[in-house]
């Protein structure tokens, strides 16, 4: 049927199922993908249309034995159940993000792929990403000095997008959605545990899930964190706002606009007080001409395996998972915790202090 | 010696002092600077050699039947014992902000003013910030609908300035110096009881004192409110970021450059989503072009008295005073429920749902 070593099949042929077949697939040297399975008449039809043969159900595709790798694509709540279920009938699996809406039931997806020696790896797709790039090289290269304070924020206008995002038993609202995404970045980007949680979420819209977040993270090696997704923002403050202790670095949006500004060294002139408002301020006031130095951010060249170029490193056992398992484990343990501290209003300081249950 | 109604001394000739002679009160109809007092012998050289009369002691104010208004521009921590003395000797009171440290002085000053029958006034001089003054004017008039999130911040990047701000037993801290203003521009333009704050501060300057602080407040009537101030931020945030119903409203700096951005009324094309770093997100995708529109800020028109005319309608008894001295107690008290907030690294949700203990 085809030349390539690996046969993929996806099952959940929505939007990111299909982004996976025409973008993140398309000319991968080694795997193929041989067909979709989907519940819904519709999208077994777009798949069709794409060209893609269509499986009529999921036990048709696990049954398969030119299938190695299933990609599960589908609404949050049900990504367990066929995990497990592929995973026992000896696939490879990928899974969309959030992996799981309960980290427990991560749990039991990393033993069945233990014990049924398959791969399960977690499309974090966002750890790729130029601006968590370019705002990592910053951090791991002290080009600010020691970071000791990060702000990543996204913020739309729209807000929820219009299935089952909207509901809370398919695992929807914006922490699962685009929170997971902030949080694996910022998590994958600074090695140190967390000493508390603080979380409010935004009800505005009246749905039954959250329509945005704001979330203050303490870490033990000094560093705090603001973390907030908003569906309601008509203008939107920048994607990055980090502070260091020689310098800012600002990344306004998915173009990588933005810059660098950190203080010279050597003696300077103190800044001259500005009028503000009804009053005078020396606080406030810009620091003097030769104080300070703007510069570009800094380019990113390519560090890591692509997605799938390292999806196939793992299963042919030459390169450890980019995405690890234990990592995204973390990050759900993280979600729940901010659930916890949202619900109660309460800072959560349990966290990553005491060992995980599980 | 004048032909004007009142005598007003400066007590503590320093920047704020020796502002309201230049100043605030520089071609005031009704109040005349006659002398200042201040225990430093420069600024007793600075206040002759700017035209005024030296004290040589405070009880020498006190003491002098010309004297009808005493202001207060020392630091923080001297602030009540100069109040209660003035007020004792028949002498209106201004005082600078923060009034005092702790929120049970102010009680006992607003006790002795009582007594004294004499008008006790705190210049909390950024109610009349024009860029205040615009965002009030956007919550109050409902321009991008309900508000229901506000942000707030000052950021500079000169650390502490160098005198007696950097020390915890003169009142220092950015808390008491910039966050005074910041809260009590907040609790004048919103209406509803605080139910909870989360506060974190920043020693990042390894000063003894708050260099900055994020605080998270929730109000009765649903709205949050992030306030913030920072001395090592090179980029700076926007000064007011708020969010309504129909829109949201940015005001970058003193000089009010800003805009709002509303949502258009009926049925608009939905956004087509976008390449989002690794990903698409069509939850992050800026509207469809018709479905927003962008204004200028409003034009602030004076609304009320100056601080000096509201003053002399005071003393007079044709106004009740704009900066009232039981707002100035709860901002207090909400400053020790901050500084506890932090201290224990815990939401405190007790503040104004309890009766004030004084």
């Amino acid at each position: 049927m085809t030349s390539k070593n690996y046969h993929l099949v996806i099952v959940g042929y929505g939007g990111m199922g299909s982004y996976h077949a025409k973008h993140l697939l398309k000319g991968n040297q080694n795997i193929e993908v041989i067909g979709t399975y989907d519940k819904h008449e519709d999208r077994r039809t777009a798949s069709m249309a794409d060209g893609y043969k269509t499986y009529e159900s999921l036990s048709a595709v696990l049954s398969d034995d030119a299938v190695d790798f299933v990609l599960i694509a589908t609404p949050n709540d049900v990504h367990k159940e066929i995990a497990i279920a592929a995973l026992n009938a000896g696939k490879h699996v990928i899974c969309e993000k959030p992996v799981t809406i309960y980290s427990a039931d991560l749990v039991e997806i990393m033993e069945t792929a233990k014990i049924n020696d398959r791969a399960f790896i977690v499309h974090q797709n966002r750890r790729w990403d130029e601006d968590f790039l370019t705002m990592k090289k910053i951090y791991d290269e002290q080009i600010i000095g020691d970071v000791f304070h990060i702000e990543t924020r996204v913020q739309g206008a729209n807000g929820i997008p219009g299935d089952w995002r909207h509901l809370k038993e398919y695992g929807g609202g914006m922490l699962l959605d685009w929170g997971v995404h902030l949080l694996d970045q910022l998590l994958f980007m600074i090695d140190s545990k967390i000493t508390s949680v603080f979380a409010n979420f935004s009800y505005i819209l009246g749905e039954d899930v959250d329509d945005g977040f704001q979330v203050f993270i303490t870490f033990e090696n000094g560093i705090t964190s603001l973390v907030e997704v908003g569906t309601t923002n008509f203008i939107q403050l920048p994607r990055w706002y980090t502070k260091g202790t020689k310098g800012t670095a600002v990344i306004h949006d998915w173009e990588i606009n933005g810059k660098i500004v950190t203080q010279n060294s050597g003696e300077v002139e103190a800044p001259k007080p500005i009028k503000a408002g009804q009053g005078l301020t020396k606080t406030m006031a810009p620091p003097s001409e030769k104080a300070v130095s703007t510069s570009d951010l800094p380019k990113v060249v390519k560090t890591m395996e692509s997605f799938y170029e390292n999806v196939v490193s793992v299963v042919e056992g030459s390169a450890e998972p980019i995405v690890k398992n234990e990592e995204v484990l973390r990050v759900l343990r993280l979600m729940e915790t901010i659930f916890k501290s949202a619900e109660t209003n309460q800072v959560i300081q349990d966290f990553d202090l005491v060992p995980a249950k599980n």
